[in-house]
């Protein structure tokens, strides 16, 4: 049977349950983030717990632990799950850290104690094709609340999932007044000739997108600025940039074909650096 | 010890434990509402339950069992808990209805099966004064993402109860692009002598919204309009509408005193107009 969670104990995935008077039940407060293991191995743990309590300020929670437990909790829950003994490809998990409001008083004013979990979980999978040959995106007008904050709330993404089934479209690129933003989970890249060109406010700052910035300026020139979707047109090549997957290259964006749709080679050279930082960094 | 409640198990609410995977713990992905008793008896349930059943479509979720049962189920718990027998006061109590996205497979994704909650609560309690003496509100750059549908997402809401507090305002009111859309949890009034204005596009359609533009056609020119906030310079009265409280007149937006920063005595009369139907309607 099922037992409520003391702070400190470790418990199945299945096995964990949360007072329907938390916040993030009743009012969809809490703030979250999520890393992956590269060769069994936390990718910038660091970077991620910096954004994590970034995102608690944001949501004015405070987190019950520093980031020095938090991350040998990591280590004990990997260990625990045996990551390190697994085979090549088991190796890879995801990490998430969840930040709830806390028991609510009131079922509306955040409770004195928010309530930490810290999660391994299975990967999603993706279909290969993806970085193969490269995926489509459909534009939606929208500006994710507080969009700075990585918050629980993925409302209009889960929403707009029967409609990209419908357009077959794999994910949504979020636009507001004319401007790009960023899809539902990853952040947006377009190739001018050998410029790299990304969005710079109304976004997450995602980790990926800081690791692709570092190694792209070795190579290419890069402007960190407002993108307009009428800039689409003469792009030449362009990607998204998330924790999960890396790179994933696009090639259309509702009707318009990028780079007569085909992966791009400054993508391609980017993905390959990608995949060599983080073999140096985590085998 | 708590345990996990099997589809129609009746539980005590500090015993209702919700798995980690529901969406709405992940995501923030759910749909809810909330009634309230007068006298003991659920006021203008089938319209919460219209309300609610139109929210879980928009948000692509099947209800589990139908109005009539959903209904049939309120009673049942109002019986359990004896409001029935309850003295005068504590007769009054709150139902919420909350449908989650289900258990997720891939975090992300609705589950088959959403989850749905019938809860019964305390009503949140209020100082006197708010209604005897009208109460300040605050105005902030926002629009809430689906308006239309009563989602979980009260992130904004809540993130700016401490702003409230340091401005000694006991509400927020949403405006976006100059036009005036509603509170945190209430619609929003004014009266320009003897006409009632109130926004009608960009908000939640309130049941006690409804109930009031009903009572006011009797004996006031009533316009359902876009509202600016440079209109609020020539309003002679104000208030807002809501489950918990009714109406609630408001004295002052931000550092604009409304009528004088006194209750107005349209607003009077439709408080007691809305006294007298809630009682012929409940008692």
């Amino acid at each position: 049977m099922p037992v409520r969670g003391q702070a400190g104990t470790i418990l199945k995935r299945t096995d964990i349950q949360v007072s329907i008077n938390d916040l993030v039940m009743l009012r969809g407060y809490g703030a979250f983030d999520y890393l992956r293991t590269y060769y069994g191995v936390p990718f910038r743990i660091k970077e991620y717990l910096d954004r994590f309590e970034s995102s608690a300020k944001g949501m004015k929670l405070k987190l019950p632990v520093n980031r020095k437990k938090m991350s040998s909790i990591v280590s004990s829950l990997l260990h625990k799950n045996e990551i390190h003994k697994r085979e090549k490809s088991a190796k890879n998990v995801g990490i998430r850290f969840l930040l709830t409001g806390g028991y609510s008083l009131d079922s509306y004013l955040p409770g004195i104690k928010p309530n930490l979990f810290i999660l391994i979980e299975d990967l999603p999978q993706y279909p290969q094709w993806w970085s193969e040959k490269g995926i489509k995106l459909m534009v939606h007008e929208h500006n994710r609340e507080m969009a700075s904050v990585k918050t629980v709330n993925y409302i209009t993404a889960i929403n707009l999932a029967d409609e990209r089934r419908k357009r077959k479209a794999q994910d949504t690129l979020y636009s507001s007044h004319g401007q790009i933003l960023e899809t539902t989970r990853n952040n947006f890249f377009v190739f001018k000739g050998n410029t790299l060109i990304t969005s710079d406010s109304g976004i997450l700052f995602g980790i990926t997108r800081k690791v692709v910035l570092e190694l792209a300026k070795k190579k290419f020139k890069v402007e960190k600025r407002a993108l307009y979707t009428h800039e689409l047109k003469s792009c030449t090549e362009c990607f998204i940039t998330g924790t999960t997957r890396g790179i994933t290259p696009v090639v259309q964006v509702d009707n318009l074909k990028i780079g007569r749709g085909r992966v791009g080679e400054n993508t391609k050279e980017l993905m390959q650096m990608f995949y060599d930082l983080v073999k140096r960094e985590c085998e």
